[in-house]
């Protein structure tokens, strides 16, 4: 469980942690100085004044306003459907566990399938992280069955196969109805929609030339920003500059981080933590306690 | 049922209820006042004028509007999706207990089925508020019964095992086919990913960094304005702060209250009430009055 | 079959039918005429010039657009979700009918299955319009059935009931094979989900506060908007404010009308019309003729 | 296949075909017309100056942003649903035969089924555009089904009947296995969906009040234009007026023509097209030949 | 797996590769070469000074954002649309390969199974890229195979059937219980339909008249652009305009880039790679090795 903040409307605003502001102050103190010297040259590079006023800014506005609204939404759409995703092998691990329970003839049936299920959130976190799942695989499957899933090319998709044979061999067992397997199969091809789905997301990053083309315009916009803001509001210039280019960078910044979200920036998805969830679910249904450690939580940020 | 009101033009200017204006009286009266001495002053601090004017709120417009209209209708696609998810479970819930009563050989069956559904709905609103289910739960269930729902980490998910297990008996006993099974399993996985659903939005908020860049921005935006008012419309000027200002915090107010949609604030769902919808529909059919107490309703908030 | 106008576009500036026109008249002309006194004292109220330009109404236009984008695509959301899932309604009564016909080995199945999917539609427009569904039901049902379906807190639920009671027999007579069941439960679940899905419609408006919000705004917005053009375009001030005016108020109001699609307003969904196709298009199918009186149509407005 | 044109830039500045220029000719001399008067006369009616200027266009533009916007994006996501539909035509029609083929134990059987999935293709599209659809039906049909087809008052459905039909006579001859029957009928559901989408679009149009204000707006608009330019840019203002004249009626006219996609404007859908590609599919699955002709093509625009 | 650049703000700035820059060089230098001689001229054409300002230029902004929004999210849709079916692909390739395995009751079924699923992912790229797709079907078909395949409207189609077949004869054989069916039929129904929906976004262009408004309307308003700017900026107007057209430009360019997604162009989906991915994962799952060569990746391009 994340807990949320409700901080105060003034101690919001000094509020550090989670945010994109450590990334992003070598930019911003970079414009901000640039500012602050135009704005003591008076505008003038070398005896040359730089005739700009708001008016070109003002009609930049309308493509990068198309170009930072789309790039927003499309990270936030992949974040989202990210943990959607996730949130639905949280559902079909729990329909499965429910149904090997009570649509079993075999009593025991559940508890050979809990350990594979288990095996799957976490295989599918290292696969979307490309670290390495075996120790935490060995917490669940035998050291043949670790082998035959880490050589896989998906080796979240293994762990499934895993559970579908664990029907299969309940099929053959006569323990479950013929009738009652499309439920089963439903679930389990859940799971590897899920996964066919975060492997999309971590496999198609929105197209380079979007970030190429919004890079471009926003710190060729904050720079020349100085040059149009002077005569009108002469030496406020560079706190006002800092301000725009602030939003500016922090929107790149944070668009770069959630729309890959399985990464491990403050803001990307706590993989560990919804990986833990799900085996803490799955062994309860079978009265066993989780056997990974539970990630802590410091500052609204898992660890 | 929720009355909707239907107001004069005229009265509706004045109406307090269910608004946001409590929650950001003070911010308004800081940002209102901070304008009425800017403007007493003339816009000078000490000695020094404060060169400002619409040029930067103008450019700074821009990221604002992507920020807030991100913010709003992220929020409140959350709150659209929760409500909708909880209509799921009305949906199914209607399902089941149909399917209970006329696809089954036993005509009692339904009568056993009926009690876990409604602790099914109330067990799910405490987990999303975090509340004690016990004293509800014991209307619906035994003693022991709610002692293995108030232990699980997710409540609700074990009243939907409970449901299934229901389910695996009236298999065993041959009261249901098998062919039927997957009519009524599809129903028992929609409560789930019901719940799943709602528990994703409930422990996922929105990155709090864009809470923190939209809140820095806009208190700057109307701390700065009265300087970038002054020289234009003079002592207008707090009225007009006062107006931007309203509409900007009551923005993020209202963003804030629908993004947790299963809060106790004005605008949050009424999960009371909709429990007890469903309760009742429940039921009804199996010739069952509601076992707990509909919420009153008052001044169009349900309580 | 709703008839289309193709006006030519000199007339359709005329047009006055379904329009919003004269809902919003007197605020109109309220607008309008304090921007007349406005103009004829030019700004001045006693000896007080009121200091206005157009900058903070351009500055107030981001958080009107976002309020006010927000609540036009959000009222037509609810209006064309609510006529999908009427359409969900046809389809699904279309496949019961099929199947009803074909895949039961009693010729005469579907004949006692169609009157119970026509109080389906008739009972889902009067549950949603809170009318009494009697008078209609009586041409379907029985008495006694009415007086079931009548007293339930759902009756178009209790309909699909009878439709799930008509089902269960079909099985117990062995005139459908229990494979085929989760065909027919399929359809029958897409009743209740489309009902589901109205009533959530019908029952969470959008957030009250967001109506008082934008109320507000607009209205401030019109009456001090001759003070900020008065300066500017002299006496075309009370015409522009009219026309700005116009445009806010249609959009209010036109939100208004069919945020809440199932109400009666020129605007909203012809529920008459759709229940009376429903009902024809199903007693097609058993070559029986439709027992309600079609609706006539008026000026492309469905009385 | 549609052939896809690839410009040279130049070129694509005077391309006319598929243009909405044609149908927006009046309109655009009209205003072009008239703000040469305006230009011509100074800006004075008889002797009075009409003292305008851009703020009010400014400030008008929040709201007509929001309409047209609305508008554009209403009427694609219209035209395109509409084509996703014809695209599930497609679908279920190759799931059915292929089905059909693999799965009956009668070799025979596809071959009474593809004529019936023909019919359905060609009865939606004339019940889509109101045309006669018997010439097309006795292609497929015998003079008595194609009778009781065109009868009906949805036609198209009357043949997904006629292929339910072949279905209940399938299991009733014991060709098709029960448990396998609700795979055939996802797909006839799915055609019935289809078809019912395409009606619901067909028959709902965007409520009339929003092409009233959007018409009215553009139209003030266009018309006003030339005072509020005058001033600032003197003799430009015909061809100002007549460029932004030109984007409004465009993106208004082209909203109108996809809006309703089942029309024969040169940006609606290629309906016998599709239907002729439906066809020819199906009766490849049969090592049939196409019976209707295939649609040429000029110009990108299919005839 | 695609590789990520992560690259320091700084080079970002120059980064060439995937860039659409290449494409766009001529109109730009067009652009701005104009630019120059206007500023060259002060804006007279012979002896007649062109009176624009930036007026014009804010007020078309309005329906060029709406244009220019409405082409960049449909284009971005179509592109991850096309993406999400190509996972489509992969998800119900592994499903079906994991029931062949374990629940067919002939351990060798999946073997004959995968070959097909492979042509299958092969001959969706050929068609959707109009290439021979002979050679690669030779991999997995015998000639016969292949013949019957590349002959058919829709080859990939044709595979999708010969799965069918494959499914038919294990139920003709009894090595698939009649019950289990609808879990494979539903897979090769997922097949059909993420081809389905490939090929409609591949025959369905954006309404070319989209392309010719939104073409005009950029190339008009970069090449008036200098008339509006130079009294306002003077010298600086050459570098504003080409900062300005290249946003306009690139953002059509990479429109039309990604609104086909199926091309070449460095934008489109890797298709290769895509089709090799699938390929490699069903032939592990009966322990074969791919059999077509991996496609080359450099520099974040697939070759």
């Amino acid at each position: 469980m994340i807990v949320r903040p409700t901080l105060h409307w003034l101690r919001m605003l000094f509020v550090l942690r989670g945010s994109v502001l450590p990334i992003i102050t070598p930019q911003l103190l970079a414009a901000t100085g640039f500012a602050t010297v135009v704005t003591a040259l008076h505008g003038f590079i070398l005896d040359w004044k730089v005739s700009l006023n708001f008016v070109p800014f003002s009609l930049i506005g309308l493509t990068l306003a198309i170009f930072l609204g789309f790039r927003n939404s499309t990270s936030y759409a992949r974040y989202w459907e990210a943990r959607t995703l996730w949130g639905v092998v949280l559902i079909e691990t729990r329909n499965l566990m429910r149904n090997a329970r009570v649509l079993s003839r075999n009593p025991d049936a559940a508890h050979a399938l809990a350990p594979r299920l288990c095996a799957f959130a976490h295989a599918m976190r290292h696969q979307l992280r490309r670290t390495d799942p075996r120790a935490d695989l060995l917490l669940f499957l035998s050291p043949e069955e670790t082998q035959r899933v880490a050589r896989s090319p998906s080796p979240a998709n293994m762990t499934v196969v895993m559970a579908g044979e664990w029907l299969g061999e309940r099929v053959r067992d006569a323990d479950i109805e013929p009738a009652i397997v499309p439920s089963f199969d439903r679930s389990l091809s859940g799971l590897t929609a899920a996964l066919g789905g975060c492997e999309r997301i971590a496999n198609t990053p929105i197209p380079f030339t979007y970030s190429v083309i919004i890079h471009r315009c926003i710190y060729l916009y904050c720079f020349w920003l100085p040059f149009g803001l002077l005569d009108a509001i002469g030496p406020m210039t560079p706190v006002i500059v800092c301000f725009i280019a602030y939003t500016f960078f922090a929107l790149e910044a944070l668009g770069a981080q959630i729309e890959d979200p399985f990464g491990t920036a403050p803001n990307d998805l706590p993989l560990e933590h919804m990986a833990h969830t799900i085996e803490a679910g799955v062994l309860e249904m079978v009265d066993e306690l989780p056997r990974t450690q539970a990630p802590r939580i410091k500052d609204f940020v898992l660890l």
